[in-house]
């Protein structure tokens, strides 16, 4: 909860735990996402030279530089060697890329409960696929339909069939046309790729659990080409819930 | 799309573009996460001592060094000083503060459209509500009272309103009991705190949208506390989509 308290108990909280020191580039860091946040930089704009910065910012040019390189790190900035007109250190488009990296991460270390993690699934997908029903994107369909017959084939192996219906989710977030939405989406999934895996891989009812995995790939697939949001809803619904139930909960 | 394409195509398609060389200090970064993701380093597990990943990964100390900074940057490392039983560095747990820091970094620099944004928004906060409605939690729906009332005060600051309005949001995600869902809801209000704010400060008809605003919140409480989900999840969608349409389209 973040409701606000009166000063003296905040104090009081506060008061005797250790201090947390800030190093000074995490205050160069900071300055630079404040400048990002104000709209003041933003993507392709040229940061000012490292001996500038350091002086305007009452810091060493280490601690510029070592801001620059965890900025870097994380795809918020991307450095040109050279004198050209490209050199330099400029704000970058951060790519989906880094935030599903960023997110699986965050999910793989801190540590939720997997039942917080289907509920999460199943908003984001169900918002998903009633838009991509009201879209009908023809081109969008073809790819699920190809996933999908190939996710039928016959003997497939566990891992390639696990890599498919994570393909498939990814497609089914992206047929809805939200960008945020489809990456969040891919970052959750991803994240689970493990302990998916690793269930399947156990799992001594794998040939029942696929049919009906495949079953229910078919049931919202067909419901999105016929424009049938909420049956869509309910179907990825009760899918995402079942995969859980069969392969996760039970171990 | 991720339909998986034929060999040639991919190669024809990568053909004559630059080649990304990762940095060393990148491929060291690559195998910590690696084994974060294979399960084999979680929180509170030493990393081995710099010298000896130089040495396992055929990389110099220079690049071991800048990889751990690198992910310290980002909450994954945290690293100790000293020669006792804490020194060293060790997988940390990410705090909720990184998600939303990195994700709003993400929303305001891979220029999402507005749309998009207010339908992620929609999506989970729906949820949420349905969530609350079921848990109907007392200390919860108290710390959503306070909120409201703080923002029916009349002349309230429109800085000081936008920043409850964001607290209300926050603590209706956590009043679902959903912690992943709670920390991308923050993030996403988070990172539309400025143009929000704007708006707010820009709007000739302050009076009346932040009146229905505040109806809006009250809506969407009384519908949790007496456990109607789907009243609340539709209270919340409305006054989503009315505060964007209020302040953001209009401009």
């Amino acid at each position: 909860m973040t409701v606000p308290t009166t000063d003296s108990t905040r104090l009081a909280y506060r008061a005797w735990r250790p201090v947390a020191q800030p190093r000074a580039y995490e205050l160069v860091v900071d300055r630079i996402e404040e400048q990002i946040y104000a709209g003041v930089l933003t993507v392709g704009d040229r940061l000012p030279a490292e001996r500038d910065l350091a002086s305007m910012l009452g810091v060493s040019r280490a601690a510029v530089r070592e801001a620059i390189r965890a900025l870097a790190a994380q795809g918020v900035l991307a450095s040109a060697v050279g004198a050209g007109r490209d050199a330099g250190t400029t704000v970058a488009a951060m790519p989906s890329e880094a935030l599903t990296r960023f997110l699986r991460l965050h999910v793989a270390l801190a540590n939720f409960p997997m039942p917080d993690v289907v509920d999460a699934r199943v908003m984001l997908e169900r918002g998903s696929v009633r838009l991509a029903a009201r879209q009908r994107d023809a081109e969008a369909l073809r790819g699920l339909e190809v996933l999908l017959t190939r996710m039928e084939t016959p003997g497939l192996d566990r891992e390639e069939f696990n890599d498919l219906d994570s393909d498939f989710h990814i497609a089914l977030a992206e047929a809805g046309g939200n960008r945020l939405v489809a990456d969040i989406t891919t970052a959750i999934r991803a994240s689970m790729r493990l302990p998916i895996l690793q269930s399947c891989q156990a799992t001594g009812a794998w040939r029942q659990i696929s049919t009906r995995l495949c079953r229910g790939h078919r049931t919202i697939v067909d419901a999105v080409a016929s424009g049938e949001g909420d049956t869509a809803a309910a179907a990825v619904e009760s899918h995402i819930r079942y995969a859980y139930e069969a392969l996760l909960y039970t171990r």
